[in-house]
């Protein structure tokens, strides 16, 4: 099981930003490309009033601060120059849908994925959609919103992949802002496949891949859902891809890198469920060589000693 | 925009300590100077044991530790050496004036600023004060001691310069200490503007300059404070400097490196509202090249391109 | 008074793991013989499923993971090298002791030592055993645990010496996992002296050292708790050492290194309470040159610099 793609956490809401420049980041994309990354996630365009790159409608209806500088247009240029897919992230409001306004949501979205074609969908290394609002229950709208939104990147880019990456709803589903780090109970695992049972039932035609986020159960957890995800994915035709973060979710410190072992344990159970490959949330504060968390650049090693000895 | 000045947070009370010996303070002081630093500013000469100089007045009467460095002498020496203006900050006990006794804060640090002067006074890069006692609105009679500290300064060392860095008690006005980072509401303009109306009243002829910290409101609000705090400096003949933070108060760990494009968003609105110039707490920890956060170098990378961009 | 031994935070539960290989760890334990230490404690052995070696037992009883490292050999062979005294952490469960079941932690460890000496007792560095359950007050029947562990420990290995480091319920005992850092009261002088005469009555046969932790307390109740320690273990014939934690408990962000001057004024209480030396908690995150937190390193300069002035 390799980690073939990365979260690129810009904007962030909870990670503290490490403040690179372009240099910096072309050469992050190369440690990603020595570790057999060949795909980067922005993970939102845009969240609040924080964009990645000078949207006209989001500056316009949301009020939202000019950016200093084009992320958008950086990182679609580092992917060319790297040989990555580039998988657009699109806009969280972190208050429409939130709120249970799943249709503003998805409208404003419409625009912005109108918006963004007309900029920068001719650039070679635009590949695919990333759905970046993340869900864990079948609450509200959300099945139509997620679907909404799929079928709209898709109509407008002539089909491009999109992906979804939500949680499990488990022990460790927790506030960032409390001090806790896990709650006495979390979801069940037959609640856990009901909801998307449903929730794939209604997106199955708008979606191709679902990457479901690794961290919030325990670790024992990990082949009875990682097995019912991959099935029920299955019986939908939705690839199954899984996200195994790279930070700890079990430290008073939030977030540092994981522990090795732990990682290693993850991957090692996406690959007893089939998963077809790996992504991460996220390489470039979690795993990479230059990143301002050192254990980062330790963690890159032990991978590096693990990829050798799967060759 | 400019950032003229940092505090130098020793004692600091809730940043860890770098453990930095004089080498890495000399060091630090050139890193400063290249970034057009030229004051420096004690954030206070002792906190509630902890002393930066051995103060006898405090060791005898507040039991507090002998400290193993004299960083006052350090820090004036360092100054002179590289021509920069030194702001000795005064005495905070973390007690009497937070507990309302702010008499017994103020009679305990005219006893300190007699020691101080006697022993550093004839430095040459001492050339002003900070009234360390941080605060928000018009309570006690916090009038009182700002105004006798300010007097009393003045009138030991021949008229110095003062300086006080209040905050706004705005939606994150939050405890270092919990958790979370916001509250659901903060003072409102107006009644911040009647405190201050009151307060610069009483204290403007013993405060030279007020340096608001600019990070406890949402930063769509910096506009609407930074003009009416701009505009009730000028109508007391106070000077307005802007204290505008490095570190982020948006996220989990506390506290971390500012995103340089929040920074600029924030230096922007204080050249909006006309302040003279700005300072920021604080360079060592959130903006040098050799910070314990590797975020603050690349910050330091961002604030020097923006410079050139200003020429 | 000086730092002779550290422990290693392996399995940690609370410091985000380093990721360090072999080559980093034999980078560490040349920094560490160059500051004095002679000993290295390992924290335990495992901790609920995580192991430092692949155990039999506890993979068998306890369903823990399979480590894919074994770092109790590669310690003991570091300390072979680097000429170290190796100290074998026992097993926490995490909850059968937590829960009040003392027995059932008692009986696992036993099987334990007896694996583990079987496996690496012939290896020259094994010099001792760290009872790993960290108490503070004389509850249940933890005199029982102790004596039983300390007692087996000592028949199977030919009385090899055993070390505790247990707390004080001071006002800083407080949950890694509450963002506060300090409580209105902690345990009294009294009461605690109290508990502990009991404990060295029921344990002083079976445990050699104690090295109470210091970072519980106010730094001015540290004479009086540090001598009523020393007093109460020389009178049981029971060793004392300092564990002087080199990080920060008055700090939002848990945990950072401690400043330099707080380690020495607590170095100097033991000198004075006639501690025979100091150990930390711990030398690999909070004080070693390569720590991922770069105040480690100023820590370790300021540390070597007071050696110096000690010749």
């Amino acid at each position: 099981m390799k980690i073939r793609g990365t979260f690129l956490d810009e904007i962030s809401h909870d990670i503290p930003h490490q403040n690179w420049g372009r240099k910096e980041w072309d050469q992050d994309f190369a440690y990603m490309k020595q570790a057999g990354i060949n795909s980067v996630i922005l993970i939102r365009s845009g969240y609040r009033k924080w964009l990645t790159y000078p949207s006209v409608i989001l500056m316009g209806r949301e009020g939202a601060y000019q950016p200093p500088v084009d992320l958008v247009k950086m990182f679609l240029e580092l992917s060319e120059k790297y040989g990555m897919d580039f998988y657009f992230g699109l806009y969280d409001s972190g208050r429409y849908w939130v709120n249970g306004d799943f249709r503003k949501e998805l409208d404003l979205n419409k625009l912005l994925v109108e918006e963004v074609w007309q900029a920068y969908g001719q650039m070679p290394a635009f590949k695919g959609w990333y759905i970046s609002q993340e869900c864990s229950r079948n609450t509200g709208t959300i099945i139509d919103m997620y679907a909404g939104l799929g079928e709209h990147c898709k109509a407008v880019s002539g089909q491009l992949t999109t992906l979804i990456s939500p949680y499990i709803d488990g022990v460790k589903n927790i506030s960032q802002y409390t001090s806790e780090t896990a709650r006495t109970s979390g979801v069940s695992l037959k609640k856990h496949e009901k909801d998307w049972g449903e929730i794939f039932a209604g997106i199955h035609n708008a979606i191709d891949i679902v990457a479901f986020q690794d961290g919030h159960i325990e670790f024992d957890e990990l082949d009875d859902f990682l097995q019912v995800n991959k099935q029920l994915a299955d019986k939908y035709g939705i690839r199954s891809w899984t996200n195994s973060e790279t930070f700890d979710r079990d430290m008073p410190i939030k977030f540092l890198p994981i522990k090795w072992e732990k990682l290693l344990l993850k991957l090692l159970a996406a690959k007893r469920a089939g998963m077809e490959q790996a992504i991460t949330f996220e390489f470039s504060h979690f795993m990479s060589p230059q990143s301002a968390y050192l254990q980062a650049g330790h963690l890159y090693n032990r991978y590096q000693e693990y990829l050798k000895e799967l060759e």
